[in-house]
C-alpha cells in the first residue's frame, strides 16, 4: 500500500524510514484534538503520521515525530487519509477531489444531535468526492480509546463502505491498533453508525417511564391507605414504614405488573392474527414497539423483584420487628395465652415463601438467558423454549405467590380502608388476564389454526376472494 | 456482481432502477412462509426481488413490489438464489442445472428431525447441480427473524461453503440484512448447521435427568424419614415441613453430589492415565460423555445451591420458626429455666454458616466464569486455574460444611430413625470419596508420575517393547 | 491449494485419496506431544497428515494414518506446515529454507516464561526463513483443545502474520477444526499472542494484594478492639464473633474503601489536567497503572459487598443472635420492665437498611454492565454514564449507608476503646474525600474549565507563548 511519497513528507522522518523502511505513512485531515489523538495512537503503533491543515504552520502542538502540511501535499503521501474536521468544513475537500480520486477516506466524524442532516456525513462526503472510497469508522469510539487505545466498550470498530478494498485496508489498520472490526455493511450504515454514539438506552426509555410511573403512583396509593390512614383513623405515627415496608409492597407490585406487560402485547398479537386469519398483516404500530420492548420490560421486573427479595430477607434483623415479636412474646406471658399452632396457617405460608422463591430462581435464570453472550449460544429454539415457556410458568408462579400471600384477605372488609383496595389486589388484574388468555391460546383448536396461521397458512376470505378471481 | 437482466424482471421495478441503479436483485426460489418473509426483509434492506415458482400465476400473495415468474427466468435475472424449497422437491432442480451453473445457491432448508437422511440437504442439493456454488445459511434463524432482523438469539447468521467467493457474497447479503456472520467453514459443516435449529439443550439432558432423579429420590427418603416417621412413631402431623424444611434439606444435598459428580471423572481419568501410563489411549465412552456435560453439572449445582440459600435466608420470617422461638422463651419463663450460653455451639454454627457463605461465595465465582463471554477473555491457564483450582476449593468449603452441620449426630443413635442414616451422610459419601483420591492425586511421587504422562511421555511396557523391536 | 505431491507421502493414505481426492494434506514439524495433539485432531476433521521429523524411523508412536517422513520430504508434500518444535531447535530450519520457500509455516510454538527471547519466536522463524509466510497462532489453546476442539475458554484461535493469503488459508483450517478466528494484525503482535498463555490474571495482581492487605490489617485491627478488648477489659471470652460478626464488619469496610479507590485516580486525574491546564501531558505512572485496574477494584469490591449482604442475612438464624434475643425478652418480663417504640430508632435503621440495599443494587448493576458482552453492545456514552454517574450514586449511597450505621457513635466516648476509633469510621476517610473533590469538580466553573481542557483546549503560559513566537 506504501507508495512513492513526495519529499515533503519523507524528509518527515528519515531515521524510521532508515531503520524499518515497510512502516506505512497514514495522512490525517485536521489539527483539532480528534486528530491528534487518534495521530498519538497510530504512532504508538508503529504508523509515520503526516497531517493534513489548512494551515500547516500555525496549528498548534501535534504529537511529536509529525508534522502539518497543507492538504494537497498530505494527500499525495498517503493512500489512507483520516477526515477528523467538521462535516460543516467538508466543502472545500471538493476542491481536492482529483488528488483525493481512488484514495481510502475514513470519515469519523459525529453529529451533535439526531438529523441534523438530510443525509449521512460520511454519504455527503462520498456525493462530494465521487472518486474516493469512503469508509465510514472508528466514530463509535470515544475519544479517550482513540488516544489509549482499546477499553471495555470501546472494543469493536464499526465499518462500512461500498468498495471491499478499502474496508480492508481500514481493517487492518483498526486491528493494529488493537480493536475488533464489525462490518455493517455498505455507505448506507453510515447513518446508522453516526447516530450510535448519540443514543443513551433508546430501548429502555419506555419501560423505564413505566416503571417509574407505576412505583410513584403505587407509593402515592400506599402512603395514602398505610400511613394517612393510619394517622387520621386510628391517630397513629406509622411513617418510619416508608422506607422498609412500602417500598417492599411497591417493589414486588410493580415487579408482577412489569412481568405480566412483558406478555400482554404476544397474547394481543395471537388474538389479532387469529381474528385477522393471517400473519401477513402488519401489527399496529403501539404494539409493535411494545413487543420491542419486552426484553427492557422484563430486565427491569427483574430488578424489582430482587429489590422485593433483598427488602423481604432483612425483614427479621429490622428494629421494629424485633420490638413487635418481643412485645406479642411479652404480653403472650403477661396475659397468659397461648397461640395455638395452625398448621394451615404454616402450609399457607410455607408454600407462599417456596413459591416465591421458585418464581424469582426461574426469573434469574430468564435474565441470564437475556445475556447477550448467552442467547447467542442458544438456537432460537432454545431461546424461546426458555422466554416463552419458562416465561409463562414464572408468570404464573409469581401471580400464584401473590394469590397465597393475598389469601382470604379478599373476603374480609376490613381489608378495605376506605373503600380502596389493598394494592396487591390491583397488581392481579393484568397477570390474571394475562394467563387467562395464553389459557385460551393453549386449547387444541385455538393453538391449531394460530400454529397454521403462523406457519403462512391465511383464512380465504370468500368475497375477497371472488373479487381476486374476477381481476386475474 | 449484477449483471444483464433479462426484459421480464426488468420489468418489475422500473421506478427503482432509475432512482438507484446499484440495486442489486435477489432471487428466491420457493413462495412459502420461508420465501415470503425472507423477500419481505430483502425488500426492506433495499434489494430487489423476483420470485423463482413453478405456478408463478397461481401462488399467493407475494411481497409487494415483488413478482413470481418461471424458475427459468429468475434464474438468469440474478446470480444469489435463496433456495427456500422443501428437500423432497429439490430433484426438479436438476433440470435446471446448466442455468445454475456458476450461481450462488444459497440452502436455507431444514429437517424436522435429525438423521433423515443419509446427507445435509445442501450437500444433496449440490450433488444435484455441481456447476453451482451451494452456501448454507439462514437456517438457524427463526421465521420471525428473517422477516423483521436480528433479535435476541438470533444475531448470527452461520454458513458454510466449498467456495470463498460465494460465501463471500453471502455475507454481504447478511451483513446488509443486519446479522453477524460466522463462518462455519466448506459444505461438510452443513450437517452441523441443519442439526442446529433442532437442538433442545442436548448437553443438558443427562445432567437435568441426573438431577431431577436425586431430587426425587431425596425427597421420598426425607418424606419417609421425617413426615411418616413423625406421624407413625410420635402421631404428629408435620406434612406442612415439606415446603421448606424437606425442601432446604434436599436441595444441598443434591447440589452437593452434583458438585462432586463435576469433579470425580477428572479424577477418575487421572487414575486410568497413571494405571495406563499414557495419555493416547481414548477413554471409555461413558467416560468421555461424563466428562463433555461437567459444565452442566456445576450449572446446576450452582442453581440448587442459590435455592438452598433462599430457602435458608427466609428461616427466620416463617410462620413456624417464629412461633417455636415464641414457643421455647414462653416455655423458658414458666419453667423458669436459663439455657446457658454455649460458647462451642456459637463457634460450630458460626464457623458453619462462614464456610458456607465462602463456599457460595466461591460457587458464583465459577458460575460467572462459564459465562461464554467471560470465558472467552480468559486465557486457558486462567480457566483451568479458576475452574480447577477454586474449583476443588469449592468442593472442600461445601463439604465441610456439611460436616460442620452434622458435627456429633453421627454417634447419637438417636438421629438413626428407623435404622437409616440421615439424609446429608449419604450426601458427603461422593464428595469425600473425590477429595481423598484428589488429595492422593496431590502426592508429589503421583503428581509426578501424571505431570510427564501428560507432556506426552508414556509407560514403556518391556514386553510391549521387545515386541516392537522384532516387528520393526 | 493442494499440489502436486511427492510419490513418498501419497502412499500414506491411497485409500483416503480415492474416496475423497479433495481431502487436503497438512505437515507437522516435530513429533512430540504437541505435534502428536494437533495431528490426530486434524484427522478427525479430515485432513491427511504427514510429520516432519529428525528421525523419522524412531520418533514414537504416531496417530495411526500418518507417516513420519524426513522434514525435507514432509516439506514437498504440503503447503501449509504446522511447527511444532522448540525454539532452540528453530536454527536448523534454515537449512530447508530453500524448499520452504512461499510456504504457509504456522508457529504453535510458546515459551517457559516472558522476555526470554529478544523477539518474539514467529519474528525469529521468519528472520530465519525470510521466503516463508509465517504466522503465529494456535499457541493460546491448551494441548487438550488442540486434541479435543474448542471448549470453554479455548473458542478462539488467534492469528497474526504479515501476509493476508497465509492467514486466509491457516483461517479454513482453524475453522474447519470449530475454532473461531480473530486477527490480530501483522507478525509485530506475535510477541503479545506468545505472552497470552503465560499470564495469570496480570491485571488483577494488584487489586488482589491490596485486597488482601486491607482485608488482614482491619481483622488485625478488629481483633484487637473486639476481641482482645473485651477479654482483657471486661474478662469475657467473644472469640466466637470472629467467624461472622468480625468478617461482617470487615467486608463492607473493604468493600467501601476499595469501591472509593476506584473512582479516586479519576478524580485525581481530573485536578491534575486542571493544574496544568492541558490533556496532552502524560499522567504519571503511578496515576496511570492505577487507573488501569479500576475496573478490577470495583469486581473486588462487589464480591465483597456480595459477602457483606450474605453475612448481613444470616445474622438472625445464629445461635447467638437468637439466644442473646431470648435472654432480652426474658429480663424484660422478669425484671419487668417494657422497652418503649422508639419511631427515630425505626427511622434510622429502615433507612439505613434501604439505603443500603439500593446501594447494592446499583453495585451490582454496575458489576453486569462490566461483563464483557454487555459492555461490547453499550455505546460508549451509555457505558460512562453507567459506570461514572451511577458509579458515584453507589459511592454516594453506600457511603451514607455507613454514616447512618454509625449515627451518633461518632460523638460517644465509650465507643473509643483504647482510644482507638470504630473500624467503620477509618472506612469513611477515602470515600468522604472522595464525595468532597468530585462535588468540586462538579461546581460550575471548574465543570466548564475541566471539559474545555478534554476538548483539547490548552491553557496558554503566556511565557511559553512568547517563546514559541520567537522561535516560529
Amino acid at each position: 500500500m506504501s507508495k512513492e511519497v513526495n519529499s515533503e513528507s519523507v524528509s518527515l522522518c528519515p531515521l524510521n524510514t532508515a531503520a524499518a523502511p515497510e512502516q506505512e505513512l497514514l495522512c490525517i485531515f485536521g489539527t483539532g484534538d480528534l486528530g491528534r489523538s487518534l495521530g498519538q495512537r497510530l504512532l504508538q503503533c508503529g504508523y509515520r503520521v503526516v497531517y493534513g491543515s489548512r494551515r500547516p504552520h500555525s496549528c498548534g502542538p501535534l504529537p511529536p515525530g509529525t508534522q502539518a502540511v497543507s492538504h494537497g501535499a498530505a494527500t499525495q503521501s498517503a493512500n489512507l487519509i483520516f477526515v477528523c474536521i467538521h462535516r460543516q468544513n467538508y466543502d472545500f475537500l471538493q476542491t481536492l477531489a482529483p488528488q483525493l480520486n481512488g484514495k481510502v477516506l475514513v470519515d469519523v466524524s459525529n453529529n451533535l444531535k439526531k438529523n441534523l442532516y438530510p443525509e449521512a456525513n460520511a454519504e455527503y462526503l462520498q456525493r462530494l468526492i465521487p472518486g474516493a472510497h469512503v469508509v465510514k469508522g472508528f466514530n463509535t469510539l470515544s475519544a479517550w480509546a482513540l488516544q489509549n487505545g482499546p477499553s471495555d466498550s470501546n472494543r469493536q470498530v464499526y465499518l462500512c463502505g461500498n468498495m471491499a478494498e478499502a474496508k480492508q485496508a481500514v481493517t487492518e489498520t483498526a486491528t493494529k491498533l488493537g480493536f475488533t472490526v464489525v462490518d455493517r455493511g455498505s455507505l448506507s450504515a453510515a447513518r446508522e453508525l453516526e447516530d450510535f454514539p448519540l443514543q443513551l438506552f433508546p430501548e429502555w426509555r419506555l419501560p423505564l417511564r413505566l416503571a417509574v410511573g407505576l412505583t410513584a403512583a403505587f407509593f402515592f396509593y400506599l402512603i395514602i391507605r398505610d400511613i394517612v390512614y393510619a394517622y387520621v383513623v386510628q391517630g397513629k405515627d406509622v411513617s418510619f414504614r416508608i422506607m422498609v415496608s412500602l417500598a417492599n409492597k411497591v417493589f414486588p407490585i410493580v415487579s408482577l405488573i412489569m412481568l405480566s406487560l412483558c406478555y400482554l402485547p404476544g397474547v394481543i398479537a395471537a388474538f389479532l392474527q387469529l381474528y385477522r386469519g393471517t400473519k401477513y398483516k402488519r401489527f399496529p404500530d403501539w404494539l409493535d414497539r411494545w413487543m420491542l420492548c419486552r426484553k427492557q420490560l422484563g430486565l427491569l421486573a427483574l430488578a424489582f423483584a430482587s429489590l422485593h427479595a433483598m427488602y423481604t430477607l432483612i425483614i427479621p434483623i429490622r428494629y421494629y420487628v424485633r420490638h413487635r415479636i418481643s412485645e406479642i412474646t411479652i404480653s403472650q406471658i403477661r396475659e397468659n395465652i397461648t397461640y395455638k399452632f395452625d398448621t394451615t396457617m404454616a402450609w399457607r405460608t410455607d408454600s407462599y415463601y417456596s413459591v416465591g422463591i421458585l418464581g424469582f430462581g426461574l426469573y434469574i435464570l430468564l435474565g441470564i438467558s437475556s445475556l447477550p453472550s448467552v442467547s447467542n449460544v442458544l438456537s432460537w429454539r432454545e431461546f424461546s423454549f426458555i422466554q416463552s415457556k419458562l416465561g409463562y410458568l414464572t408468570l404464573f408462579f409469581c401471580t400464584f405467590h401473590t394469590y397465597l400471600y393475598g389469601w382470604s384477605m379478599f373476603l374480609k372488609p376490613s381489608y378495605y380502608k376506605w373503600y380502596t383496595p389493598p394494592a396487591y389486589m390491583l397488581s392481579l388484574v393484568v397477570p390474571s388476564v394475562v394467563l387467562v388468555l395464553k389459557l385460551l391460546l393453549l386449547l387444541p383448536c385455538v393453538d391449531r389454526t394460530l400454529t397454521r396461521i403462523r406457519q403462512g397458512w391465511e383464512k380465504t376470505d370468500p368475497e375477497n376472494d371472488s373479487k381476486k378471481s374476477l381481476l386475474t
